[in-house]
Parts: structure tokens; C-alpha cells; sequence
């Protein structure tokens, strides 16, 4: 595994504060933190949640500052504003016996067991453009299971099964806060925060086998990559303004911006929530503008030995190898 | 809530002998239990493991047995066969003071917050020759989200935002044991047993919106009650011989046998995990017989009053009121 390029600092506070200001900008978590999910190196075992320092400096060990902090994200967010105000505590004082140098981290995906992995479909208007299809006037759901979801650094495995596997960067979102009905004006108060994710999809299952269903092509094991970092809501300038690219051995074949995006973070959580509870540590991806491979002339699939590398600025930047 | 009729015993230990030494019959558990989580009436927090003792004779509670038992299904097959005989051995003993009478019991489903729940469509032959389907060559698979899964006595929610929701009645089983690219002839050792669900399914949403994915029609809150206890492999003459059954208000609605279906158990679990790895507690349902409502003339949904029960011979019995 690389060690991920920390290229994104934070957001300094004074932007976050006048962000959080803004009626309806400010989501579960007030602060602005990078939050992870990662193992010792050595330690393979063993999950703990931190928070990024940026700049290279390290992670803080949000156990190690606090016995009573949980070791798992989704038990973070589960304990809701205490649990927030403890990273923000622990960012804030970084005592050195609770840093981990990054030389020492292995990321893990921000979030593990969810409970749902929500997916929208066809939401770019210029993926929608590519493939002469209509925009769409509901948002169209689908899901992974939880068992696709795999690290910011680890390995796309493709499966003997398939010979169409392609790429799909996408905005992710998490839940923060369990919900029913909620209405759009109050949905980012639910959102923890953003994470980069790449809804990898084998195009012949999803698109010509299991009648139509796109969950079996959407789902083999490592086929959600998920991180670095859950960043919350707090440090994103403007979640619908931001460039995302996909780069395939070094070379862009998606790059676009959300601002694309035809049902945006707040639609799509009133429009799920109409359906399901949502919960803590739910994960959302938003869906992947123009570029995908089966849409190519001729199309084109991943290989092995392909490095694919997914970017949305402020967020992040996950890559992954396929083997 | 009403307290579920036991009418169905427990198989005797020299049958379930007998059926444990065919080869490729046996499953992750040897012993012919039927495993329940509850509550005790009054402390609806708090959930219980136990072993359903029979003939109204009261649910033994596995962690006042041992201590060192957890408190939920999905952490006891985690635990592989420690917790297996040590269920065993806590029906076999009974101690006075582990038993909880029926009173006091209130069922929840075996299974809850499964990593998966796993669909299984147009499964049954009676069923595809109902809408003039061709019988599939393959298993059609879906997806529920966990947070649809409700107890095997509690109410289904009909939701406002659907006019069109009607019952399907389906064998479903528990996966006992990790495992990926499992063989036909070994599956039956990776599944922990059977149990009776509704897959309660909004027509409007799964046939008519969403782009035809199934899944927002089929994962409404409450759409998936299961139970009314995990049944042990053992504990099941032949689960592809079973009688199955829907009532709506007394009247049956579908009646049919496991021995069509298209797709059995062992069939779906190799299916599957060519995917995506299998995981202790994921839960699969089968598929359901004809007999649905959406495929009358005219069609029928249900309505607030009504009370659906699920039945299948051996396995139990499954009744929710709509609310």
C-alpha cells in the first residue's frame, strides 16, 4: 500500500465559522475536521477513529485522547454531539502521545458497517448527456452491500466473473443523525460530512444479466472504495461546487464538477428518508458524471495492473490498484 | 401484540440424528433447535438471545444460562459452534431460573441489523406461469436494507407515499458461516436455518418508478417481518418440501409447497457468493409463490386493519397487523 499525498489542509476556522453561520449550511458536526479510520501498521486487527491534523502531521488517536471515545466511526457518530466535540477537543490540544505519525497509518475507509449503502443513478446532467438518456425527474435509487466497501489505498480485486468492470467517481455523504421524513431545508443538519468514493461497476452484470437489477454488478467484494477521510460538512466550502476527476494509470477520463449534479445532497436525503430510516454512519454515493468506460467508442474496462485514482477537491483523493 | 400460537414442536433428537448423517444435509448447527431473540415485556430495550423450548413451554435465555453468551443472534453464530452447543446444552438442561415464560416473552425477529438481506426474485414456478413469465435461467437478485426488517408479530406501516402494497409470503434462511465462492454441495454447511418472512413489497414503487430497481418499493420501514424463530437446519425434514401459506384476515391467499421452488437453497447460496462474501447472520429470502395481490383481477393491496399471516409447515408462523 502507498501512503496517501496529503495535499488538502484544512479549512482554516475562521471560514469554517462563517460557513457554519449560514442558515442550513451547518450539518451534524459544527468543526471542521478530517475525520479517519485506520489501523497501526503492524496492527491489522485493530480499527481506531482519529482525526487528520493535515499537513502531514499526523493522525490523532481519538481513543488514546479519550478511554471513553468508541473505536469505530459509525459508534462515533452514534454518540452524536459529544462524540464531535471530543475530536474537535482532541484535534484542538494533539497531544503528542495521542499522534500517529502518517508513516505509521494505514487509512481504512472513513466508515465501516454501515447500515446502507445508498446509491443514486444517472444524477449529471452531462453523464446523462453522454448516453442520450433523459434527465431524470425522481432520483433513482440502488444499493451495494456493505461487504463492497474497501479502503482509500487498497486493492479493486476484479472477479473472474466479469469482463466489463469500469470506474465511477462520485461525491460520497454519511449520515449523521438517525432521521425519518426529513424535510430538504433541514437535511444537512443530518449530513456528518463528505468522502470521495468510486461506485465500480462490472457493466455486464449490471447493464445486460439479473433482469435489470443493477445491485449483483454493483456489488463484488472491493467494489466501493470509500475515503481518505470523512470531512465534515463544516470544511466544504460548497459540496455542489466542486471539481471531481477520475484518472485511469495517470490520465483523466472523468473530469466535471458537482455542480453538474441534478438531485444534490439535500434532495436526495428527503427523497430517501421518505422511504427508510436513515441512521448513523449510512453512506450515500451521489452518483458519477461523464467519462465511464462502457460509454467509450470503443469502450474501455480496468485491467489488472490499472491504478485508478478518483479526486474531489477539499475532499480528497483515494487511489486504488486493480488486481 | 398478540403471543404466537406453538403449534409446531420440536423435531425429535432421533430424527434430526438421522437427518444430520446424510451428507450435505447438515448444516453450521447439528442439533435441531428453534433459536428466538426477544424481550422481556416491559424492557423492549433490551434484547435477548434464547432457545425456544416448545409446546408453550418457554424460551430459555442464553445469557442467563452463561454469561459469556452475547446478547444478539447475529453475535451467537458469529461465534460458530461454542455458541451452537452451548444453545444445545441450555435446552438440554433448562434451568429453572434461565426460562422465560411465553407471558413475559415478547418475539422479536431472529435476525436484526444482518450485514444483508438478500432477495430472491421470481423463484417460484407457480409464480412465473401467474404473470406469464419465463421461468428464469438464472436467480434474479435484489436487495432490502436492514432497517426494513420488523418483528414476526409486529405491525407493517403502510406508508403514504404508496397505494399498492401487497404481502408475498417466503422461505428465508440465515447464513451461519463466513464464506465466498462456495460450492453447491457444501452450501447447506454454511446456513444456520430457516425462518418464515413477508416480503411486504410497494407495487407502485418496484414496477411503475425508481427507474425499475426494486428496491426503494421493496425497503419501506417495516417491509420485512421475519420469524418467528430461527429454525436449525436439522430441525427441517426437507426444506424444499414444505407447505407455504398467506392469509389476509383468515382468508388464504397463497398456498403452495417449497418443492417449487426454482432455486434452492443450496442453488442461491453458491449464486451469491460469487459476488460477495457471506457473513454470519446475512439473510436470504427465497421467493414467494403465486398469489399475490398485484396479479389479481382486480388487483388487491392492503389496508390499515388488515392482518396478514405467513405460514410454513416446520418452520412457523408470522402474523402482522396493518397499520
Amino acid at each position: 500500500m502507498r501512503l496517501p499525498l496529503h495535499s488538502l489542509s484544512l479549512i482554516s476556522r475562521s471560514l469554517s465559522d462563517r460557513l457554519s453561520a449560514i442558515p442550513g449550511r451547518r450539518g451534524v458536526c459544527g468543526a471542521a475536521m478530517r475525520l479517519v479510520q485506520f489501523c497501526r501498521q503492524g496492527d491489522e486487527g485493530g480499527v481506531r477513529v482519529g482525526v487528520d491534523r493535515g499537513e502531514g502531521q499526523g493522525v490523532v488517536d481519538l481513543k488514546a485522547f479519550d478511554p471513553s471515545m468508541p473505536m469505530t466511526m459509525r459508534e462515533l457518530l452514534e454518540m452524536g454531539a459529544k462524540g464531535m466535540q471530543c475530536a474537535q477537543r482532541a484535534l484542538e490540544v494533539s497531544p503528542a502521545q495521542c499522534v500517529v505519525p502518517f508513516a505509521e497509518v494505514r487509512l481504512l475507509s472513513p466508515v465501516l458497517a454501515p447500515e446502507k449503502v445508498v446509491c443514486v443513478g444517472m444524477n449529471y446532467r452531462d453523464h446523462c448527456l453522454e448516453q442520450n438518456a433523459p434527465i431524470p425527474k425522481e432520483p433513482i435509487i440502488f444499493s451495494k452491500f456493505p461487504s463492497a466497501i474497501t479502503g482509500p489505498f487498497d486493492d479493486i480485486t476484479l472477479p473472474d466473473e466479469s469482463q466489463e468492470v469500469d470506474w465511477e467517481v462520485e461525491l460520497a455523504f454519511v449520515i449523521g443523525r438517525k432521521g425519518k421524513h426529513i424535510k430538504e431545508e433541514d437535511a444537512m443538519s443530518y449530513v456528518a460530512g463528505f468522502t470521495v468514493a468510486n461506485d465500480v461497476s462490472a457493466r455486464d452484470w449490471q447493464m445486460k444479466r439479473n433482469g435489470n437489477q443493477w445491485l449483483l454488478g454493483k456489488t463484488f467484494d472491493s467494489f466501493c472504495p470509500l475515503g481518505p477521510a470523512l470531512v465534515t460538512t463544516s470544511a466544504v466550502t460548497d459540496p455542489h461546487n466542486l471539481g471531481i476527476r477520475c484518472l485511469v494509470n495517470g490520465v483523466a477520463v472523468q473530469n466535471s464538477n458537482t455542480d453538474q449534479l441534478i438531485f444534490k445532497t439535500e434532495q436526495v436525503v428527503a427523497w430517501v428518508s421518505q422511504f427508510v430510516t436513515l441512521s448513523p454512519g449510512d453512506v450515500f454515493l451521489t452518483g458519477t458524471p461523464p467519462g465511464v468506460g462502457v460509454f467509450r467508442n470503443p469502450p474501455v474496462f480496468l485491467k489488472k495492473g490499472d491504478v485508478v485514482e478518483c479526486q474531489i477537491d477539499q475532499v480528497g483523493v483515494i487511489r486504488n490498484n486493480v488486481v
